[in-house]
C-alpha cells in the first residue's frame, strides 16, 4: 500500500470521507441515489481524497484531523473522478469496473450517462459550497479532463501519435485532477499562496508519473498482476510512452510493431505486440522519463522539510516507481 | 415569435450572448471546440438567456442594455442546456437536432459525451466567476436536470405512471433550468431577495406550462407543424399529461389506448393511440393545466408594474398559450 495511505490519521479521515461520499448523492429519488452510490460502494484507493487531505495538513509536524471543510474538498475530487469513470466506462463499453459490474452493464447507458453527470453536478454543488476559486478550479478541471480525453480519442489506433501528444493527453486526462486535489487541499485548508503552488505542482507531476506508471504496466504486467486484461490500451489503440517510444526509438522492432498496430489486433497479435515494445529498452525509457516526473514532485515538495504528511507524499512517489520497476525486472 | 424576444434591447443583447457563447467553448484543442460550438452554431431561439436578461431588467420602466456580468449569467444556463443536448440526443441515439446532424450522429457517441461534458463544465466554471451562490444554483439545478431525466426513463412505457410522477419529472428536466435562468438574471442584476424569489416562480411556472404545451404538440400538431415527426413521445414510451389524463378520466377510451400502450407500437398504432387522446377532451385538460400554470407565471411578477421586460414575459405566457390553442382547434 502507499506509504500515503498508510498514515493513520489519514485512514481515520478517508473513512469520514467515505461517510461523506454516500451523503452527497443522495438523490430525492431513490433510484437515482441507488445508480449514483454504486461504485461509492465498490470501494477505491481515494488517491484524490488522500492527497487533498495530506495537501491540507502540509505544513503540520504530525497530521491532525482534517477540518470538514477540507473533507468536503477531498469528496468534491473524488466525485469527479467517480463521474468521469461512469463515461468512460459507457465510452468503453466496460462491463466491469474495480470488482463489480459497471454501472451501464448493470442499468444501461442511458442511466449511466445521466447518473455521471449527476455525479459531476454534485461535485460542483460541494465545490460552489467551498468558495468560487475552489469552484472555478473544479470546473476548469473537469474541462480539462474532457481535452484530455478528446485528444486520446482523436489519436487512437494512430501509429504517428507523437510523445508530446501523450504527454498533453495525460496531463489533462490524468494529472491535472490530481493537481486540483492537492490545490483544493491547500486552499481549503489556508495555507499560504507559494505553498498552495508547490502541493499543485506535486499533484501535477505525480499524476505524470501515476499514468506512465499505469501505461508501462499494461505492457508489461500479467492478467494476474492487474487484476483485468493486460495490454488493453494497445487493444483499444490508445498508444502509450513505451509503445510510441519503440515506434521512434528502435528502427527494427518499430517497423514490425508498425505493421502491426494502426487498427485493431489479429488473433495472436497483442503479445507479438507487447513481447516487441518489451524487449527493446522501451519500457526503461518510459520508466525514466516517470522517475523524472516523480522527481520533480518530490522537489516540488522539499521546501515543506519533514512534516509528517509531506513525508508520505514524497514516499509515495517512490513506491510508485518501486513496484512497476519489480515487476519490469 | 414571443413577444419577449421581439424587444429590441433583449435582440440586441442576444447577440452579445451569442458571441459569447462561441467563446465560452474555445478549447485548447481545435476539434474539440469545432464538436463543442456544433449546436450553438446551429442556432435557437435562447428562450433561457432571454429569460435571464428580462429578469435581470425586470424593475427598468425601459429594458436596458445588459450589464457584462449579466449576458454571462444567461450564457451560463444556456450552456447547461446545450450540455444536456448533448446527452440527450446520445441516449435518444438521434440523427437529427434543430436543422443539422446531431452531435452524436456526426462524430461518434464518445465524443458526444465528452463534448457534453464539456459544456456542462463551462458553464460551471462561468457561473464560479459570478459567485458562489450562482455557482451553487447552476450546479443544483444540473442535478435535478437529471433527477428528472431518470425519473422519466422509470417510467418508459408505463402506463401507470400517475401525473404526479410527471409533473415531478417536468418540473426537473424543463421548469427548475428555466426557473433558474430567471434566478440566475436576477441575482447578477442585483435584485432585491423577494423580486429575486417572484422571478424564479415565473421561471418555474412558465417552465411546466410551456412543456406541457410541448407534449400535447406532440400529440396534436402534424410533423409540418412540429418541423419533425409528430407522436415522438408516444414512439419512445414517454406518457405526458394528455395521454395520463385518457387512461384515467375516458374509462372506454382507456381501455383501448391501454391495450396500445405498455411496450413499442406496431404499424398503424400511433395514429390510432393519438386520435384516442385527442377525441376525449383531454388535450383541452392538459392545456387547462398549462393555463394555470401560466397565469401562476403571470401573477408571480404582477408586483413589477407595467416595465417592458416583465410586460413581455407576460406577453410570453399569453403566446405560448394561444399557440397551441390556435393548433388544438
Amino acid at each position: 500500500m502507499s506509504p500515503l495511505l498508510q498514515l493513520p490519521v489519514l485512514q481515520a479521515d478517508l473513512g469520514r470521507i467515505e461517510d461523506e461520499l454516500v451523503a452527497s448523492v443522495q438523490a430525492n429519488d431513490d433510484f437515482l441515489t441507488e445508480v449514483a452510490s454504486h461504485l461509492i460502494r465498490a470501494g477505491g484507493k481515494r488517491v484524490r481524497p488522500a492527497l487533498a487531505l495530506a495537501s491540507a495538513g502540509a505544513r503540520q509536524p504530525l497530521l491532525a484531523s482534517a477540518s470538514s471543510e477540507v473533507v468536503l474538498g477531498a469528496v468534491s475530487v473524488e466525485l469527479v473522478h467517480l463521474g468521469s469513470l461512469y463515461h468512460d466506462d459507457v465510452m468503453d463499453d466496460a462491463e466491469m469496473r474495480r470488482t463489480v459490474e459497471s454501472v451501464n452493464a448493470r442499468w444501461g447507458n442511458l442511466k449511466a450517462i445521466l447518473a455521471g453527470d449527476y455525479l459531476l453536478a454534485k461535485a460542483s454543488e460541494i465545490a460552489a459550497s467551498l468558495g468560487t476559486e475552489v469552484a472555478g478550479l473544479l470546473a476548469s478541471t473537469i474541462a480539462r479532463l474532457c481535452e484530455g480525453q478528446v485528444l486520446e480519442l482523436q489519436h487512437t489506433f494512430d501509429a504517428g501519435r507523437t510523445e508530446q501528444s501523450y504527454l498533453t493527453s495525460i496531463t489533462g486526462k490524468t494529472a491535472s485532477l490530481l493537481g486540483t486535489s492537492c490545490r483544493v487541499g491547500g486552499i481549503v485548508g489556508g495555507l499560504a499562496r507559494d505553498d498552495i503552488d508547490r502541493l499543485t505542482a506535486f499533484g501535477i507531476n505525480y499524476g505524470m508519473a501515476f499514468q506512465i506508471v499505469d501505461d508501462v504496466l499494461d505492457v508489461v504486467a500479467t492478467d494476474e498482476q492487474l487484476g483485468k486484461p493486460a495490454g488493453h490500451d494497445l487493444v483499444e489503440g490508445v498508444y502509450t510512452l513505451p509503445v510510441l517510444r519503440t515506434l521512434v526509438d528502435d528502427a527494427a522492432g518499430a517497423d514490425k510493431l508498425r505493421r502491426i498496430l494502426g487498427g485493431p489486433l489479429a488473433e495472436g497479435e497483442l503479445d507479438v505486440a507487447r513481447d516487441i515494445v518489451r524487449s527493446n529498452g522501451s519500457v526503461d525509457a518510459a520508466l525514466a522519463t516517470a522517475e523524472t516526473y516523480a522527481r520533480t514532485a518530490q522537489e516540488s515538495v522539499a521546501e515543506f522539510g519533514d512534516g509528517e504528511a509531506v513525508q508520505a507524499m514524497t514516499a509515495a512517489t517512490d513506491h510508485l516507481l518501486g513496484s512497476v520497476a519489480a515487476i519490469a525486472r
